[in-house]
């Protein structure tokens, strides 16, 4: 990858980009971005949750994105805007030192197929292979160590990291980011039993990643047994994830670190999986969910919501007494019945 | 990989490979395979749930793997047998586009050591990596970018895909499927305290794999302390999957997404952990356990069944108050105790 | 990876090496190092637990490592010493055929950008990929296929495996160990939403791993959104471990295989996080706090103990009944209280 030069640039100019209004020097030019406390004279920094107003005072931040309902608070300049944090995410990527394209051009060690399709400024780095019918779009980046399947596709601007590994015959949409040792396209999980041992299922099926879609490092999603794993437009995947053979990811929803999604599930479209959780196979939940840490989800979920399973950690002394009562828990549930029924009896 | 010439074959054909009784047209040739919903008039299908016969009546597929007993109900030709998801798998193999055996030699770009013994028809792909003493059976296909660390033994048939990595003295057996990311013999995790800080204990075990294994990507096997990590023949193994130093691993057994197993524990034949399970250390587990997602066994299992932890999703305002509960159940019982002593007393 | 010749040694310098006071012939070579049911007359082995005292009278080791309280059962020559497991860690060290250091220089297919500063007698395999700025110390060991992005730091006696990859930026101390397919620098998985979608929150900050860290296979530490991610000396990871943006972890903590630790949160000194536990975002686990296997911890913690949540495993027809009752717990407390109510009113 290739780093770009340091970034500069005017507070008026920053206001006029993000459509903010700015209380203070247009003039003053800030080179970095940091937290309230971490920043220095050349740094804008942003106020985008209360919890972190006891740090705004004593702030040595050039600037601070800020909503107007705090603007009074800031003892810099300011500039005011109704979404503080997606402001902040803006600048993060104008700051960002690796944000530069790629050189373009394929490194000498790297081994491409003859009739692979290659557009318009695409970068295979070193020791990247990219296998016969493979097409990458304009503007696409892979990073040394890839490997790329036959007959895969990868669509304008995506950036794949060092050793990310596609499959056969995988699509991914416009402007991904896979991060590396994602594998994307491996065999999903299917077997028959003869009653004595396992017979292996060909995985017939593909995987599709729509447009914009970011995955995790170490994260795994399996080609489709007949038909294709799909993962929506704007789908975020995080770190050590799995995605078994053919569920369907819907647009927009954002999987933390270390889901595990079994075959054929259906999520739908703006959910949040937070880290941890698990969903059976075979389930459709609906458009909206929330589903808290570590939770497991076993029955399909028909109305938007936060849902959680589990219990939380107290000192192990006093988990070993409840854990134990838990598994008298029926027991105890009957016993009550029965003196209710004692009680008003 | 290479990619087979497109698959057709006659219905009769079809139901002589796989012993069925046809009922229909057995000039018929299909040239692919699909669900009932999806299949099309060129394709075969297969129903081996009752939750699936819903979508019969309606199929366009040109024949139906099925058992006798719905027979009657199919409108379309039909291969009865009694085992139609197994027939299924079958077919699904020869099917598969990528089951043609690789073209074999070894990419100009890989890098194999002098001393390394290649079998018959082995592929090596480009920039793939065999260290010194290693052993390939006859037919073995390692992908692009795959590791073989030194004296590591790869038994005939097995396909490595890319980006595999075995370390040294690493044993796999015959007909082998390693997907892609998947790391077999790193470090056991062993230190020894000094009441200051951690000692590393040196494994120096190995993973002996048996055949027909296959291991899921990104998933992880680590090598014996002293002695080695055993896994059984016929043994399938996930994605995301961690298999601590000297587990073992017995015949059959299957190892769903996300199932860490911690070092020394002894998993039976013929057991089936769903996904995202744990496995404390040290602990044996009979033949023919069955323990559902995400469940936590931390005690040693004697009788064959199925086992289970936890609690299932619920709304997270219900959940709130149960878990709160949950950290007073043992008072909970105990009053409850009390309550009945009264109430008879 | 370079093998050592055999190592062989008389039980008088084994004695000397690690302080043990040795009880037997001193002259007696030994060249192995088994537990105590697998040693053979070449091998020493090593009491630690007293579970194992049933397999200390039929041993057939040449000497074993042991307590002095338990001197008096060996049947054979005896090394006797406060902390037997440490000192079998010590020997393991010196009994492990890998521990030769590698040969060092540079594979030609490696891909070494002209301006990284490569120290003394460092080692970078075959396929493996050294960006522009990169600064590896001496002695250092870049197994097969390792990427190492522009600007990373890698310290004196440090040893990458095959097919590990660091972004650019990040800080490897002295003499860490890491593992294959862990992926150290990745983007943090930091979003803003408009209400619509998602917008990338570009990342930042670095990843600082101390001195002596040990990382294990297809684990992920993810660089920090603003301000690195931060790993004390002597901690040592897991495989298929996941941390999150701007954690930080302290000194000599250890975290077992499949944890997961959300963004922001400060694990202390000393702690000891079981399989699979997963720690929220911004919380505070101070130092000396043992987590044990897949327990949630949503809140910080302020005292150092055991912590612990969950429940066992039971059997599945029990757990159904158990589950059900765990959805009305907070209902069958007030139930319960309100008959207490009645008991006593």
């Amino acid at each position: 990858m290739k780093r770009s030069e340091p970034f500069s640039c005017s507070l008026a100019e920053l206001a006029d980009r993000l459509g903010a209004t700015l209380v203070g020097d247009g003039e003053r030019r800030v080179s970095g971005l940091a937290t309230l406390s971490d920043a220095g004279p050349d740094d804008i920094s942003f106020l985008a949750n209360k919890a972190y107003l006891k740090y705004l005072t004593q702030t040595r931040a050039a600037a601070v994105l800020i909503h107007p309902a705090h603007g009074g608070e800031c003892p810099v300049a300011r500039l005011e805007l109704d979404n503080p944090y997606l402001a902040y995410a803006e600048l993060s990527r104008l700051f960002d030192p690796m944000a530069a394209p790629d050189a373009g051009g394929v490194h000498p060690s790297a081994v491409v197929a003859g009739d692979a399709v290659l557009g318009r400024d695409v970068t295979i780095a070193a020791n990247a292979v990219i296998e016969s019918g493979v097409e990458l779009g304009d503007g696409v980046s892979v990073g040394p160590g890839c490997v790329i399947g036959a007959d895969s596709v990868v669509g304008d601007g995506s950036r794949l990291h060092a050793n990310v590994t596609l499959y056969h015959g995988v699509v991914v949409g416009k402007r991904a980011i896979l991060h590396s040792g994602c594998v994307i396209g491996a065999d999903g999980f299917g077997f028959a039993h003869d009653g004595r041992g396992w017979h292996k299922i060909a995985q017939l099926g593909g995987v599709v990643l729509g447009d914009d879609v970011e995955v995790g490092s170490c994260s795994s999603i399996d080609r489709g047994a007949l038909g294709d794993t799909v993962i929506g437009d704007d789908v975020k995947i995080d770190s050590q994830v799995q995605i078994a053979h053919n569920v369907q990811v819907g647009d927009h929803s954002a999987l933390a670190g270390c889901v595990g999604i079994a075959g054929s599930t259906k999520v739908g479209r703006h959910c949040l999986l937070g880290g941890g959780v698990g969903l059976s196979g075979h389930l459709t939940i609906c458009d909206g969910v929330q589903v808290t840490g570590m939770s497991l989800v076993t029955n399909s979920i028909t109305e938007p919501g936060v849902y959680s399973s589990g219990t939380g950690a107290m000192s192990n002394a006093l988990w070993r007494k409840n854990a134990v009562r838990f598994k008298q828990l029926d027991d105890i549930a009957k016993r009550l019945s029965r003196l209710e029924r004692g009680s008003t009896g």
